[in-house]
Formats: C-alpha cells, sequence, structure tokens
C-alpha cells in the first residue's frame, strides 16, 4: 500500500501504523504496543510523541517495507495456525507451526528488504502472536473451519467480513517464487483454499518432510 | 545443565533436547517439533535420525548454550505473561509482553554466547510461544494467581509442582546485570517474587518508560 499511495498521492508524508491491537482493546483503554513506520525519524519521534497515550504506546521505525509485510503475511499464517487447531492437532503443533511460519514471514519479508529487526518487534512477530492466538481473528476462524472440514466457499458464504489471508496467500506464494523463497506453509494454505490439496494432504506433506539442520 | 554434566560427567558427549513439547501431546501421538542440541553435527544427524517419529520431528543444532538458555528464561517470561491474563488487560498487551519478552530473551542469551537462529527457532521462541499461550505451564499459572491478587508464598503452598520460573529469575537478572544487558521485564518479575514491588507498580513502571525507536 505504501508504494500505491507514494504513487496516487506521491505529495503525502506516509505513516504507517501497525501491531497487535484489537480494537476493543484499544477502545477498553488496555495497554497497547504498536509500530509506526515513517521514512524521517524525527518525523516519526514527532508523530509517535502526539500519538502516545499512557496505553497506547508507538514505537517508531523507519522500515515501511517491513512493517506493512508483517501485517500483510501473518493473515496467511493464522489460516495454518486455524487449520491446526481446528484439527485439533494440539498447543505443541500450535506452537511449531507458528514458529516455522515465522521463519518463512522473516525469509520472505528479508527478500523484500525488510529488516530483520522490525519482523521480531511488533508490528511483526507481535502482530502474529496476536492474531494466531485469538478466535477474534477473522483467518484464524477461516482456518478453523476448514480444519474442521468445511468448504471455503460454504464458509465465506456465511459472512459478511473478509479474511484477507486469502488474497494475501496468492499474492506472497507468487512473490516467493519469483524471490526463489522457500515458503512450505503459505504454499500448502494457497493450495488448500484454492482447493488444490486436502487438510489431510497438506498436514501429511508438512510431516513428511526431510529431517534437516533447525538454522 | 550442560556445564554441570560437562564437569561431573566429562566422558559424556551431551545431547539436549528441547522445545515446545507438552507430554500430553507427544503422549498422543500428535504433531511435535523440537530442538536436538548436540556439540557434533553428525552425531545430531545420527540421534535426530533414531529418536524421530512421523510426528515427532527433531531438528538438530551445535548451538548448546542457545538451546539451553530458551528453555530457561522463557519461564520468566511466562510469569510476567501469566500476570497480563491474570490482570485481565487484554490479549493486544499480551502479545506485546510476549513480543517485548522475546526481545529481552534474546539480548541475554546472545551476550552469553547464544545464536540468533537458535533463539528464534523452537527451543526459544517456540517454547515461549507454548508456554506464555497455555494454562497448562506452572508458570503461567503462578503469574495468574499473582495478577488476580494472590501472595506468592499462599500460591506456592497450596501445590506441590515447583514454578521454576521463580529461581530462574534471580539467576538471570544477576547474570544480566554483570552482562550489562537491559531486562525491564525479567526485572519487574523478580521484584514481584520478592515482594519488593507490587503487581501495579511493575506495570506503572513499564507503561511510564520513555517512547523510543523501536530497534
Amino acid at each position: 500500500m505504501g508504494q500505491v499511495l507514494a504513487e496516487t498521492v506521491p505529495a503525502a508524508r506516509l505513516a504507517i501504523l501497525s501491531g497487535p491491537s484489537f480494537a476493543a482493546d484499544v477502545a477498553r483503554g488496555l495497554p497497547t504496543a504498536v509500530t509506526l513506520a515513517v521514512a524521517d525519524p524525527g518525523h516519526g519521534r514527532a508523530l509517535a510523541e502526539q500519538l502516545s497515550g499512557r496505553n497506547f504506546r508507538i514505537y517508531w521505525t523507519d522500515d515501511l517495507i517491513g512493517t506493512q509485510l508483517g501485517g500483510a503475511v501473518k493473515n496467511v499464517l493464522a489460516i495454518a495456525a486455524g487449520i491446526v487447531d481446528g484439527r485439533e492437532l494440539g498447543a505443541s503443533a500450535h506452537a511449531a507451526l507458528v514458529t516455522r511460519g515465522f521463519a518463512e514471514l522473516r525469509r520472505f519479508s528479508e527478500a523484500m528488504g525488510a529488516r530483520t529487526e522490525t519482523l521480531m518487534g511488533l508490528s511483526g512477530l507481535g502482530d502474529l502472536l496476536l492474531t494466531c492466538g485469538s478466535t477474534q481473528s477473522r483467518n484464524m476462524s477461516l482456518g478453523r473451519a476448514l480444519g474442521q472440514g468445511q468448504r471455503l466457499e460454504d464458509y465465506l458464504g456465511s459472512r459478511r467480513s473478509v479474511a484477507e489471508g486469502v488474497y494475501t496467500a496468492a499474492a506472497v506464494v507468487s512473490r516467493a517464487a519469483q524471490l526463489n523463497v522457500d515458503m512450505p506453509i503459505a504454499s500448502a494454505v494457497h493450495a488448500i483454499v484454492e482447493g488444490k490439496l486436502t487438510v489431510d494432504a497438506a498436514i501429511e506433506a508438512l510431516l513428511s518432510r526431510p529431517l534437516k539442520p533447525e538454522a
């Protein structure tokens, strides 16, 4: 979106706010910490100081790419985390999935120009944790329905809200192929929502990958 | 423990298994992925291949320090995450706490000689996520009780299980001071379990730290 806005509103000074922040938590005044990405650090500091409140803490950065990619890619991984929950694969499998998914998010985003520190921060890891840990997330709920055996069309047909991750999965998988980045989890999500792979076959494929060193 | 064993059983070839794995999940045969730390990579591969099963996947590494520290420090952070839950501060605050806590875990462990990749893997981030995301964790349960206003002695007196994080907090805070590593969350946990800080004062102190850039 930053690139689109730079083309369409070239005079605007972009500031991108992202991070783990359910609207209901912010509205109730519960403690929240988020990332604000602004190209000029002085501008970032000024905005952060003006917009922060006692319980709404803004950390600024000049990494616009990393801040945006964390918020986008996490929606794809949340569908995968939802599938694990819907299939009742257990909390250990969920933690492993999110950890390996975060490695995919990092590989992809770094190849796109993001900085590691941003991805490990609030708009990356933080938002991933919130989204994958809560049923309030639309993408998790979609994944959970798929894991329980519902068909995508039936699920989407019954709601008015949009699960962004369905569309982001296609974009991410296509870009990852161009960049030669391996994303087995995102690819499995894409194949499942495209109807090209069953949930069981996807799980089987992920579990039968060759054993290897961790890093 | 690796250093203790190297001194006391010098002939042993150490292998350290750690990662997000509730015993109940493993016993039920649910998918689990863990880290095995062995100094010699060939030995690591051989052990991983012998010990892995279809649903129990072992990734090997030669980072013994990082593998051990992730499993230790996460218990301290789980107490903090439990306090956030017990105080009903919301899912957004919980995600922010775990994210900033993970930054402390990394700073501390890297200063101790751990590799970043290990900390971002199953025995680091993965175990942190599992422990901070589930009430099955003893440290989370302890934190939750503290967040709800119970006294530490009353809580510990009513159970037979040990919440390791209470003891690890003291060790980590002391070592972090020697290494000049800033760990505000771990320090707050230590002060709370020592009875030197109330939960409310700890939250107030964390929320009133100066605003700053994210990285």
